[in-house]
Formats: C-alpha cells, sequence, structure tokens
C-alpha cells in the first residue's frame, strides 16, 4: 500500500473506456456515466470532494451486481470506491478520477425480521431510520442512532462504526453487528459472524470489518440486532448553565452518579448563539450553555430526579423537566437545529473528538484556548455521556459560488491540527465516531503508532493484495 | 501456517536447552523447570493434556518480562504457549514438547481504577472476581462473568472472549474491553484501543485479539470498563417443567415478550437428576427440567411479573419466586451444583454449541436424538437467554486411575460431531463461549468455510510470520 492520492494516473486513464465498457457490456443500465452521477460521487456530507470524477458508477441491485463489478474492475486494475448513501464526515466514500464507484444504495431491501431472535438481516443500502421504522410497532428499535440517521444506510453506518447520541446507554454500531456478507476485492463472497447472541468460532472478522471503512471490502448484507423500546415515560431535562466548563462537570457528574441517560447533549454559548440567530429565539441570553438529558426505561423517572439535582447542583440556572413528549420533541429540536444553524454561517467542517468522560471540561477548554489562539470562532456540541465533542469550524462562502468548491484553508487545517493533539494529548481519539477516511490520514500514526499502522497495512494486503478497494482512504 | 501439532520434533528438542538456558540467563527464578510446573501447563480445565511436558515455564512479572521471554523464544524458533489461569475448556492453553510457556498468572495487579470514567486498567494475570471485589463497594462491578470468574484471568476472558450467564443483558467479555497492550511474536509492543467509549480510528484491533485465544500475541495489559451495579431488588425465580421442550419454549417466550432477565439457565432433567444425586435433594421428581431466572434493575419485579406469568402459561408445574437475598441464593445453589455433580460423575467433556434463541427447543430435541443414537447420557445445561447450551459428555474413570490420563474416546468425539452439525444446521456455532483451541480445530472450516479460514491464517501471519505464537491452536 502506498499512500496513493487519488489522482488519475497515466494507467488509469488508459484503461477507464475499457473497464466502463466491460461493466456496461455485463451489467447494462445498472452502470451510469452521467455526468450529475459522477458528480455526486465526488462527495458527501463532508464536503470534501475528490479532485475530478470517476470512471463509471455501479448502481448495484444484488450481491452478484457487486461481485461482477467488482470482477471487471480489478480484471482492469481499477480502483473501486464502495459507497452508500454518500452521508459520511470524513471523505471516505468519495470517488475520484481513475476510479469505479459501487453503490450499494439501491440495495435497500430488508430481508428478513425474526423478532424471537431479535435479529433483522438487510441489504446494505436501507437507511436507518426505516429499518426503525419497519420493527417499531411490535416494539423493537434499531439502537445505533447517527444524527443522520434519516439519511445514511446501515452499510455505510457499519462501514465507519457510526455512533450517535445514545451510545453510552445503547452502544455504537459494532454491538448491534451479528454477521457480514462481504464481497472482497476479487469478487468472492465473504459470510462472517453468526445470529446467535454469543459466539468466538475463530478471529472476529465481523469487527474487523466494523469501521474499515470501504478498505478491505464491500458489506452487501448485514444480520444486525434489534432491541426493544425501553418501556415506561421518556423524561426529558433542559438545562441553562453561564458556562461551558460549569455545564461540562455536571455532565461528568451524571455519569460518574451511576445513572445512565440515554441522551446527554451539551451545547456551548456560542452554538446556542447560532441555534438562536438561526430560530429567532433568545435561550442563550448572556452567554449560556445547555444540556440536554433524557431518560427512558424502567428507572426513568428517578434517573430524571438524579440528574436534574445534580445539574441544579452543578450551578444550572434553569432546568425544566417534562415527561410530556411535545415538550420533550421542542428541546430536542434546540439540539437538532444546530448543524442547520451552522449551514447558514459558511461551509462547516464538524470535527470530531472523543476524550475521557471524565476530560470533558477539560477538553471544552482546550478548544476555547486554540479559538483565541487562531481567532477563529468554534462553536461546539458534544455527546457528553460519550465525551464526543463536535466542534465546527465554519467557512465562508463568498455569495454566489459553489459551495462544493469551497476548500478547508490551511489555517483550519492548522487549527484541527492543534485540536488533535489537545484531544490525544488528554487520553482521547482524533476520531470518535465519524470516520478516518480523506481528512484524517495525515494523523493516523499520531494516534495508533508506526507499528500499528504497520499491522493494519498488513491486514489490508491480506484482503485486498492488490491495493484496489477504496485506495487513499484511511492508509 | 500448517496445522501442526506439539509434539517434539528433532529441531525442538535440539533448541529446547539452549532456550531455556538463556531464559534462565536473562530471567533468573522467573524461569521454571521443574517438573510439577511443567505437568500442571500440559492441562487446562478440558481434561485435555498436551502428549508431554514443555521446555520451561517463564512466570512474568512485568510486560519486559514477556518481551524478554518472547524475544529469546523467537531467537531460538521456540514456539511460545501463553497462558493465564489455565481455566479454558478448549485446550487453547496447554503447552507439550518442543515450546516454552509463557503465564502472566503473576502480573495481577490492579494498575488503575477511574470511576469517572468508569474504566479500569489492569494486568491479565488479574481474577475476574478480584476486579470487580475490588470495585463493590463504589457499587461498580466487571460485567463478564463466566463460570469460572472465581478462578479465571481477566487476560484469559479477554485471549477466549469469554460468556458467562450474564451476556444476554449485559454482553460478552468484547464489549467490556475498551484497549490492550500485546507483545507480539517479535516481542515488541503493541497498544490497541482507547480509554473513550467512542472511538473509530483504524481497524479494531482490539476486537481482533478479543478472542484470538492467543495466537496473534500475549495480552498483558488491558482497559476495561467498569459497569455500575444495577440499583434496586434482585428477583429469582426457579420453575419446574415435565418436560425441556416445554421449559425451552417457555423461556424462548420471555425473549420474545422483550424483558431482559439478567439470568435466565435452563437444566434438562438429566442435569436435576443429577444435581439431586449429587446433594440428597429431590428436586427433579419425575424427570422435570428446572429454569432459573434472576431480573434486576429499576424493573426488576415487574419483569419478574411478567417471567413469572410466561413461565407458569408455558406449563411449568411450581413456579417459586422470591427477593429475599437468601432464598435467591438458594435457588441459584441449583445451577452451581451442576459442575461438581458432573465431576463426581467421572471425567467431563463440556460442549458449548450457541443457536439463534428460537432454536433453543428444537436443539435439546437434536441432543436428546443424539443421545438415543449413541447411547449416551447427555445432561444439558443452556444459558437460555443466549440460546447458549452446555451438553455434558461424562466418561468414567477407572478407580484409581490417574484423571489426567483421561482420553475423550472416539465414540464421544463421534456424537459431538453429531452435535456441532445439528447446532449448525439450526444457525448455530460449534462454540459460544469456550473457544475453539486443540479440541474444536477440526471443525472450525465447517463452520467458517474454507475461504474465511484462509484469510484468518493470513491475518495470523501478519502478525506471526513464523508461526511461534501458540501453534496447533484453532488454526
Amino acid at each position: 500500500m502506498t499512500d496513493q492520492t487519488l489522482v488519475t494516473d497515466a494507467a488509469g486513464t488508459r484503461e477507464s473506456s475499457g473497464v466502463v465498457d466491460d461493466l456496461v457490456a455485463a451489467l447494462g443500465d445498472r452502470v451510469s456515466t452521467e455526468a450529475a452521477d459522477l458528480e455526486r460521487m465526488r462527495g458527501d456530507k463532508s464536503g470534501w470532494l475528490s479532485p475530478g470524477r470517476c470512471e463509471a458508477v455501479v448502481f448495484a441491485r444484488s450481491i452478484e451486481d457487486v461481485q461482477s463489478a467488482v470482477r471487471i474492475a480489478a480484471r482492469h486494475g481499477v480502483p473501486i470506491v464502495p459507497r452508500g448513501a454518500g452521508t459520511g464526515l470524513a471523505g471516505a466514500a468519495t470517488a475520484g478520477p481513475g476510479t469505479v464507484a459501487i453503490s450499494v444504495e439501491r440495495m435497500d431491501r430488508i430481508l428478513e425480521i425474526d423478532y424471537d431472535d431479535e435479529i433483522a438481516v438487510v441489504e446494505p443500502g436501507v437507511i436507518n431510520q426505516a429499518l426503525s421504522d419497519a420493527v417499531a410497532e411490535r416494539g423493537y428499535v434499531f439502537s445505533p442512532d447517527p444524527a443522520s440517521k434519516a439519511i445514511s444506510s446501515i452499510g455505510g453506518n457499519i462501514a465507519t462504526d457510526a455512533g450517535g447520541l445514545l451510545c453510552a446507554k445503547y452502544g455504537v454500531t459494532r454491538e448491534a453487528v451479528l454477521g457480514l456478507a462481504v464481497v472482497l476485492a476479487d469478487g468472492t463472497l465473504l459470510r462472517t459472524g453468526r445470529r446467535t447472541v454469543k459466539g468466538v468460532t475463530g478471529y472476529d472478522l465481523t469487527a474487523l470489518f466494523t469501521g474499515s471503512e470501504g478498505t478491505l471490502g464491500i458489506i452487501v448484507e448485514a444480520t444486525v440486532r434489534l432491541r426493544p423500546i425501553a418501556q415506561g415515560l421518556v423524561a426529558t431535562i433542559g438545562a441553562f448553565f453561564p458556562s461551558t466548563t460549569a455545564a461540562a462537570a455536571a455532565c461528568s457528574a451524571i455519569t460518574a452518579s451511576g445513572i445512565r441517560p440515554a441522551v446527554m447533549e451539551l451545547m456551548d454559548p456560542l452554538s446556542v448563539a447560532a441555534i438562536d440567530a438561526y430560530r429567532g429565539t433568545a435561550l442563550g441570553e448572556g452567554g449560556q450553555a445547555f444540556v440536554l438529558v433524557q431518560t427512558d426505561g424502567a428507572g426513568s423517572a428517578e434517573e430524571a430526579e438524579i440528574a436534574s439535582r445534580l445539574l441544579v447542583e452543578g450551578g444550572a440556572g434553569r432546568v425544566d423537566v417534562t415527561t410530556d413528549p411535545v415538550e420533550g420533541e421542542r428541546l430536542l429540536a434546540i439540539r437538532r437545529s444546530m448543524h442547520p444553524a451552522m449551514e447558514t454561517l459558511g461551509h462547516v467542517l464538524i470535527e470530531d473528538v472523543c476524550v475521557p468522560r471524565s476530560r470533558l471540561a477539560e477538553m471544552f477548554d482546550e478548544i476555547a484556548r486554540i479559538g483565541a489562539e487562531t481567532g477563529l470562532t468554534i462553536p461546539v456540541v458534544a455527546h457528553a455521556g460519550d465525551g464526543n465533542l463536535h466542534p465546527n469550524f465554519v467557512i465562508p462562502v463568498e455569495p454566489g459560488s459553489d459551495p462544493g468548491s469551497v476548500v478547508v484553508p490551511d489555517h483550519v487545517w492548522a487549527a484541527a491540527d492543534l485540536l488533535f493533539q489537545a484531544g490525544m494529548r488528554l487520553g482521547g481519539t482524533l476520531t470518535g465516531e465519524h470516520g478516518v477516511g480523506v481528512l484524517k490520514r495525515r494523523w493516523l500514526a499520531d494516534e495508533l503508532g508506526e507499528r500499528s499502522v504497520e499491522l493494519q497495512r498488513g491486514i489490508k494486503a491480506v484482503f485486498d493484495p492488490d491495493g484496489l478497494m477504496n485506495p487513499g482512504k484511511v492508509y
């Protein structure tokens, strides 16, 4: 594996027409070379764009389609970019010149739901929320809940080991995946894992593929856990704090109390101000930070009582508690406005550091320091129950210019570098849930060490000896 | 990797004195060649014995000791057998001629407990129960609870991805491990994972090492999650059924109801009879099966009510429910007597198939059929909430003979083969929690397929190119 970037080299250009012809001959109208399709494949939700368009995109409808496309690309030595719904935030699914994108977004059938075993078998293009919707009536839910769950696919959730708002209580995607079917770089189909609660036969390849960002193969089917929806009332708490530090300390106290809220989110005053500006509200008057807590399950009421008390003791100026679903939704809407509010300000680079939960307040302080030192305004929202912070870098977009053409400037990457270094100093990681993709490759060895990177490249070479599977991503 | 067995070859014999001399020169009295130590290294709790004694055992006290021993063994080309408490049930930690055992049982310090972050950092030789004992006063517990938790080490729990009684509610070992330090086959130290709740930088090497049975490296440190002990009353239910099939169906109904008991165990009439014989009781009069359910947490009382109702509706002749800890302990003691009761009958091979929870009753029927066909008596106890069954094959021991010399006869392996095939036919796995080790190697490819085994051998070669780390195990 070389650290190759996705530029068209002479070989790529020479091969591309041959590979496209062969793909069309084998797969017909499942292959597109239309400009709009190719242009869409250049980007994801990170805003990063590959330097040009890929040669073709295959909209696979079946495992056999994926196998056929992979075999043809491999025969031509053309790199493959696996693609789900394209909602990633690290550039992992972006396809550029000299590559073929293989999209599984049209493989979107729920193949099986088994309530007795609490599992579902799905194609990778099934939208996260669609699975939860399909099982809601019977009282079940698919736990992984990235903020993108209305638009992101389960295959992509698995490929990135997506997190979300409920992870401290209900786990990350990895915990919800029992088995996979994966098309490897030579076109063979590999099945991993099981349908059972337990199973320890051989290495845990299911976990290895989870979070591998398309570098080991293309996930074409998944056996996932369903979870019974928690019984009882859901209590939602909104609390305003005079400072982020106090808010973060209160969140850490809630974790340390041993209760386990389903949701615990923290928005700093810059975020609250941006939301106020976007919604025309005045929640954050005087520069307040906002904490949102939601408890569920049989202990919900008692947990809400403990959380409220700790928020008050932690210095909250106002604490609203409700078990009314409409009122709860109103409080949640504040958090949900974050991303739209940011987007009105310009192009947004959403960062994703995760620190031990006890270091949350310190990490907020570090971000404030970095903001002051670099002169950048960095609103931060955090999954406080996980120690997972999303600092937002807003890059102004010239009026009338193409938002797709926005390039993250070097001084923003310099600030992000300070951020990652601070996160790692506090015992954290440079990505809690978004992945490495293209955007964080340069920091990979800083966190993992050279030996680990070397071993991981060795693993990749076992699955993909010719380096055709999503090259230039992660490693 | 060849499918080599642990017999002394010419090279091994020639090298052994050299390697032992070098180990003693470097590590002094941490190296033992005493007969009792070497003899102990031949076996584990499976009863399987390697064909002879290893050359030496290194009782490491530190990471540096392990690194030093590995480097010396590697220099001599002598295979290494990593060893924890030696309580495994698949022969994975057994050391034979031509090998050096590296035991971490004396690396038994708890290095750090952090309640704010709900983690502990431990040396691998820390006994599972010892960690829970250390944090109990503060209201925490280490979740993984193999039946061996009073004697098994956390390093071994991780190396085998140990299960236990609480898995359906509280997960298997993998879910409790955040990060590892591992000494690789060349003596280098690799750190994997993190101290944070989330983290997706690179492949999940922590999960890869979890359950790898010593074939990729020696786990020398672990960062594990602590869990707040569930609040509220614990309810314990004991129920007797006229048939195993009815008992299994009732357990499946409890799972399907969406409640999540902490414990749900099923003992078939043969097991109950053996326990009665051992304890001088008359619980199973008339050939009854026994179901044990325990609920905890805020919803405990309500869950116990639902479970009791489903047990009665499922045909239980008698259902005892108690929230009295002493009474609860009395019911649990029935389950805990299983293994001692078996051991009075002879040498026990405890099998470990796991099927989808809805197939539990069918798997019991299959075992009954296999018992009838082969003429063997096969008492079965199951972690019914997981679909994980432990059929017990009892091999009579001649009076006065060495129990260590008992060899599992071919006709028992033939019956076990029928068992594994039936489990896999029902969508299950040949090992839910005990691992592959030596005993199940021959069935590995039946479950995984040749391609998966080939890829897994490729992964092993990345970490251990010379095949020195626990050769002859798993692969």
